[in-house]
């Protein structure tokens, strides 16, 4: 790589190469049986070089030498025909790195069989435990990364890692009764996904769906969560954190550091270092170490976070949250493994003080939330209804809202904390508020 | 090939291996900037194998022999968890070729610098013609493709070739007005990409939106553009002609074949043979004969389009219109290139006989049209006013309808006849429909 760089230095004032090698195998589920069993592995170099403020950006599906030499000509002719950007500053310099987390080297091993053997096994629980219910769908999968990261700064990171997932999308069948798709899910750094919990989680949630309940326009308690959290705030708040908004003016948190912006219940961080985080890296996307950033401590707005770039616009320093998008090259401003602090209360007890309220599963229509703002118009589905302490039946309502409000309406954080490791990857627990309204549908 | 069919014969009672060999250049636009040049290349091998009426499908990134035995074994494994499939009759028998065009060389030696040329020379034209215009976005990109169909029953098909597309979004900003995005395309089997006519078209759409006009509750004329019928008629009416929908009762247009279900004016059908087609396959994905066939003919519907598996549950034949999906390696009912018959007068002259409609170059959320029953509701953005037989500003209003009584109201196609290379691959002339029911918004 060294040679590389001095070999870029001829074209560019500064240069960085990013190397990613990766091995994805997964299995899919399509109504009972297993659809799908895939090997894929490859790896993409991205070639980013400044001349004279002007950027060159190439990306080619190797790393072979010769070929990045290539990349690097090519972004070169680019980095010509472009403008300046007066904007830039440069690259980054090397940083202090956390200790690298021990790679599972079994996840580079993983073969489709042991996700089929999973996906088979659970399929065959669900159907056990539920006649009624259809496996409408469900993937198993792991992904191993190689990541190397160099530039003409001397900044030189390698890190290499993988995940597991696995998630089932069951639908029940019963007396007419066709309940929504009901999901669950697991993620983890080892193969010991709990297949059982998903099967046991799901199955019990299409239960309580084959008894529906209408809804009503009314204030109640409700529960969210994980899968309803995540799709919520991955689109109504979390870009709001962004410093590139900050300067771009288009973030409500504007001038709110210190500020109270929820409730005292709620702790918000990005932490790749969180025990349950799946990607646990020490660097981000153009090499900056990592951190722990809190968001919001005990209701209080704790500050924006950045990459490279835009903390130099804005006259600060990056905190590690730049994250390198492999299809467009680009890096944008992002998150590691969100993190929402849990309580000391099972979801089981929070429900069961509840007299009229409901447990919202899943939220659909969050992609349309405003991040400029913190609106929202979302459908709860699947929605459980809550009486007496207990579920009863499933319902469909909406909630139209401001996330803000929202937050300083959060009452309660589960003890359980779950990964979900779709959208932003967000580590959470159940999480209460009162007094939300919803409108029957 | 034909060794590897062997080896799988002693695992399953017929297989199919399906070799692609990809290779796509691109460069993209952000902000009057090239953003990024992109060369990938890569092979996926897709092996289906049948054994008892048990289905194995195995995917893997690479075309290498040791490879591919090991996705044959994968494959075997999982056929054996499967359970039967009843349905399952058969993998296609080889069939009569048409001769495969020439395939044009140059596209497979294309190198990112070409797209760089072109995007710099339209961004440049665009700021020339309009100093108020911002290339908001952009993409030149050439792709080439080999691939190689062999089955136990005898199918060995090999076929190459590739297509160029080139697309602008401008954005016009004057005296406090900033336009809609206004997006202009070109799509062909050579590098002779109309970079001049995309531009023309473009700004002379900004320049109209720059006056901005109300839209009221009315009946009226309008006139749809390539992008506005591709997305309407991908979503709400081209998924009818598939025979699995036949089969599973959910297209309106069972039992209507010999009926007419739109107006004279229309004739549809399925050519990968026309002159336009950026991708003249003769084979399908699963190595079946394609041929043109004729969906609406002068307003008669003219029957429906099959894939292998779905024409065999039917009893009847596949029509060559089985599309493989690359991610999931299955096999959906699709169109190669769909065509509207073109007419005998210009746009232009079209246009210049309405006294008061509307021109719309594309609608938003056409993916919500629901093609059981063909209904829809989307804005139409960007549409034109166009009053005493000139476009005289832009506007945005609602349509929301049952696409069959649009076919019925459609009276003219024009001359021109464009390819949109995006969603399903179309090529349409300019269709006026009478009285549309718009809603002013």
């Amino acid at each position: 790589m060294e040679e590389l760089i001095r070999y870029g230095e001829k074209f560019f004032d500064e240069l960085e190469i990013a190397v990613y090698r990766s091995k994805d195998v997964s299995a899919n589920v399509e109504l009972n049986e297993i659809s799908m069993a895939s090997t894929r592995s490859g790896a993409v170099t991205i070639l980013r070089g400044i001349k004279d403020k002007r950027l060159g950006l190439a990306i080619i599906d190797s790393d072979e030498p010769a070929r990045i030499r290539e990349a690097i000509e090519q972004a070169a002719k680019m980095a010509k025909l472009n403008s300046r950007d007066e904007k830039w500053v440069s690259l980054p310099e090397p940083g202090k790195y956390r200790e690298k987390p021990k790679p599972n080297y079994e996840l580079k091993e993983a073969s489709p069989d042991q996700l089929v053997e999973m996906l088979v096994r659970g399929i065959k629980l669900a159907r056990e435990k539920d006649e009624n219910v259809i496996v409408a769908g469900g993937e198993g999968g792991v992904s191993w990364e190689e990541r190397h990261i160099v530039n003409s700064h001397g900044i030189d990171v390698f890190q290499e890692g993988g995940a597991a997932f696995f998630f089932l999308e069951l639908v029940g069948r019963k007396e007419g009764t066709v309940t929504p798709g009901i999901f669950d899910f697991d993620a983890r750094r080892d193969l010991k996904l709990d297949v059982d919990g998903v099967v046991e989680r799901a199955v019990q949630k299409v239960k309580w769906a084959y008894d529906v309940k209408a809804s009503k326009n009314e204030e109640v308690p409700i529960i969210l969560g994980p899968w309803a959290i995540a799709g919520l705030l991955s689109y109504a708040l979390f870009p709001a954190f962004s410093g590139e908004r900050l300067v771009k003016e288009t973030t409500p948190l504007a001038g709110k550091v210190g500020e109270k912006i929820s409730s005292d219940v709620l702790t918000i961080y990005d932490d790749p270092f969180h025990e349950l985080a799946i990607e646990p890296v020490i660097a981000d996307g153009e090499g900056v170490p990592t951190r722990k950033n809190v968001l919001i401590e005990n209701g209080t707005f704790r500050g924006f976070v950045w990459d490279n770039y835009w903390a130099k616009v804005y006259g600060t320093e990056s905190t590690g949250n730049g994250k390198r998008d492999l299809r467009s090259g680009g890096i944008n401003i992002g998150f590691h493994s969100m993190v929402i602090e849990n309580g000391k209360r099972s979801l089981e007890d929070m429900i069961s003080e509840i007299e009229h309220g409901y447990f919202v599963d899943g939220f659909q229509g969050t992609h349309s939330s405003n991040p400029d703002n913190g609106n929202f118009a979302v459908t709860a589905n699947p929605a459980f209804l809550i009486e007496d302490g207990e579920v009863k039946g499933a319902s469909v309502f909406l909630v139209a809202g401001n996330v803000y409000e929202l937050l300083k309406q959060a009452s309660e954080v589960s003890k359980e904390q779950i990964v979900m490791p779709f959208m932003t990857t967000i580590i959470t627990p159940f999480v209460k508020f009162e007094n939300v309204k919803i409108a029957g549908k």
